[in-house]
């Protein structure tokens, strides 16, 4: 009778005198369980402390830990991190069931626009996808999703507006805006995520439109690293994102290179599978194909088109306009377009060819001129020079396949010395791991964000410019604005 | 496409024109909304601001209001404010329907202890109850709900607990401990209630397991208007909070003064509805019964039995120590107890009399004792005086209807001249109303509740004593610890 402190002021006590003062909590699901835990655990509870907020009271022992979760158009990557030692203790990742309504964001935005059912059941499929795999790092561990108590999510601008239920009808016009940019914080249930009761998802800050936190998220991992500039970071797909970093800070150009390097839109072009070619040499004239997991060829991945229209450029094949040469052994009359054979019908069990065709060529020249234009408008912007680049730092699944001598070669990348590429892999989600641990690394965003300006090509005239003399292959170098050989 | 800003940074900019600078919103509905309410409004909108947060974005023309609700265990009452003038605007009251699972809070407590489902269907009723208000109010002056931006709420501590769904098995058993009795700004939707999208419910402190923000909010109101101190403020119910406010601060106690005054628990008791007895007389040794409405007497509620009991004790019907004179014409042998006629049943067309029995003036004498003792206590603990008192401050329905004179008479109140006794209707609603216009109110509240101490009546022993006391009739004063004759 002679207590009388409420739970709260117990628990904050309690706090105080672990050095945790000035916490507090107004979560009405922290204070719905509040009461239960604190009898539950004989008055020995572990608190879940986020800033000066309290977001989870548990009765019973547990880690603390933290899930990052990359939400890409195809995949959804999830790592749980473990949030006293900022170690990753599971990973894994599973397809962005959003596909069933197309392969790009495009596809994805006008469905969303056009129903608001639809809007809700992409947001449900992603939200089911994220809680899916939340549960399997859970399990892997031997822990709850109740034991998450803050998460981090980062996407492209669509996945984003699409997973936190945003409008996205003016994001999918002309001139593409988003309805917010900065970080958000976001309590988890609002979303449907089930982690603890009181838990946020931060969702990195946007840069525009069609880069979103998931490029700002490789930008922090990337800076990490740096020790050199200016750098160029460029992070490859349907859409392909790429920023300068210099001492004037970073600027970032979004560039639409289709969907040629995830092998889509070729004839035999598939994703990086079983049986994709993924490597094309050509030695002694002989045509040598290595396949994801080394099985039968079934059909062509982006770096094996990519590697294939190098070496037929090198060997003559190919044209610098991207012209087949019809006198070369391998190459024939297709229904439509001249082919050149890369895997033999003999070979195959009497399967098809598995060709390039002319119109594969073509598709692989628009992305390619696209990333390299967008690198132009960079340096020209900039005024800074191809010699002057210390790093080019490639991220993301496809960039961590091609072979970059061949990307070099056919002109995607500037003419550098290959010691200058770096491929880093899914520098997002190492970056997003880094913002779910560290307060710090999120400050470090804040102030990258003010260093960050987007420079929209869609405005700039000499872009169109670049990209045309950029879809030629090989090597240049611009001379007065005209397009001189390299190699 | 030169004008690439996002939804947010538009509006923020719009904000910073108004002179309301360092605005944002981190709110998933607001955020829902904002792209197209901008857009549907031609970008002349609205804005809810709370703070710095921006809790609602509307496209069409609105006045920006907040709703007050005082719930109280028996009714609910509301009013609906515009926030530009703090002036109300609708005002309405309905019961609070949790009363099917018991007059008391009690009660209510154990329902919720006992059953997941019973504290979820409590919680429900009141939710639904105040939507209903809420629907009602803004119907009363042609607008939405959605236009209120910000809601305040107060009650006893069982009904703040089931209201938000905190744990109440603490709460009810000794030591009566509550969750927390910060104040609390949690958002509508958690709670069920439909309001703007972002909009809070803000809820006041509480002082302890018996003394809601509902006697804060009464508090708040009471200081406004005190000039001298020390004062007592009463607020009368099953429960009644007592305050004494002094230089040194406020100490509050809470005594269990039982359903005696809601007319529960006696012969003909009911509450003060349409034909309730609310006041009697004798005059020249005639009874003269007041209803409520006017109409034919049914019962007697509160009031008219404190009116009652006091003239029969002064025309020496009922003695000093509550003992019906079983002389008196009035006075006859009932079926348990002795009684006094009010109304005879020939007045009532046959129907049977309505009377006091000696049971009722027991029940009577220990509601007022607790109040009585529970003023004694403050003052032997502050080391005030009675005649010190500047002003006795009598806050809630009840005290409202009752004749102060009476009230002293059988020795509820101290022997004060009765131009000290203030009866100023639901303070706890005024407060709610001014808590809610002001956040400058607010912050006194914070000041107020660092001044106030609580006060456990059942661990102070010398209340047991002033309880025994303060059962007698009459007025009376302490000398060296024994009953003096007042009168």
């Amino acid at each position: 009778m002679s207590d009388v402190q409420t739970d709260m002021e117990r628990l904050l006590k309690a706090l105080d005198q672990q050095h945790q003062a000035g916490c507090k909590t107004n979560d009405i699901e922290v204070l719905r369980t509040l009461s239960q835990e604190i009898r539950d655990s004989n008055l020995e509870c572990h608190i879940g402390i986020r800033g000066d907020e309290i977001v989870s009271v548990r009765g019973r022992q547990t880690r603390q830990v933290g899930l990052a979760i990359d939400l890409g158009t195809t995949k959804i990557a999830g790592y749980l991190v473990d949030l006293t030692d900022a170690k990753i203790i599971a990973t894994n990742g599973i397809t962005n069931p959003q596909t069933s309504y197309g392969g790009d964001v495009i596809a994805r935005l006008g469905a969303a626009m056009g129903d608001a059912g639809d809007a809700f059941r992409l947001r449900a499929m992603a939200v089911e996808a994220v809680n899916k795999l939340a549960n399997q790092l859970c399990s892997d561990v031997d822990m709850s999703p109740k034991d998450i108590i803050e998460a981090v999510l980062v996407g492209n601008t669509a996945m984003h507006h699409l997973f936190i239920g945003l409008t996205v009808s003016q994001l999918a016009r002309s001139p593409f805006l988003s309805t917010v940019s900065e970080a958000l914080d976001i309590k988890a249930r609002d979303l449907g995520v089930n982690i603890a009761p009181g838990a946020y998802v931060h969702f990195l800050p946007n840069i525009a439109g069609f880069v979103g936190g998931d490029h700002v998220a490789a930008l922090l991992a990337i800076e990490h690293t740096v020790t050199d500039m200016p750098i160029i970071a460029v992070d490859i797909g349907t859409n392909t994102e790429i920023s300068l970093l210099s001492q004037d800070g970073i600027t970032t150009v979004s560039c639409a290179s289709g969907p040629a390097f995830e092998g889509a839109h070729m004839r035999d072009g598939m994703q990086a599978d079983s049986g994709a070619i993924e490597r094309v040499k050509i030695r002694n004239g002989s045509i040598r194909c290595q396949t994801v997991d080394a099985t039968s060829p079934i059909g062509i991945c982006g770096s094996g088109i990519l590697d294939a229209v190098s070496e037929f450029y090198i060997a003559g094949v190919i044209g610098e306009d991207g012209k087949v040469n019809n006198n070369h052994p391998s190459v024939r009359e297709g229904k439509k377009y001249l082919e050149i054979v890369l895997v033999d019908k003999e070979e195959r069990d009497g399967m098809r060819d598995i060709v390039i065709t002319q119109n594969d060529i073509r598709e692989l020249q628009l992305a390619k001129a696209a990333v390299r234009a967008g690198i132009q408008s960079l340096l020209d912007t900039s005024g800074c020079h191809e010699g002057d680049i210390k790093q080019v730092i490639i991220a993301g699944a496809f960039g961590s396949y091609i072979d970059v001598g061949s990307a070099v070669t056919i002109g995607m990348f500037p003419p550098l010395p290959l010691d200058r590429f770096r491929q880093v892999g899914n520098a997002a989600g190492t970056g997003a791991v880094m913002a779910l641990s560290s307060m710090k690394e999120r400050r470090k965003i804040q102030k990258l964000m003010s260093r960050t300006r987007y420079l929209e090509l869609a405005g700039e005239s000499s872009f169109t410019k670049s990209f045309i003399q950029a879809s030629y292959l090989g090597q240049y170098r611009l001379v007065n604005g005209v397009r001189e050989e390299f190699y």
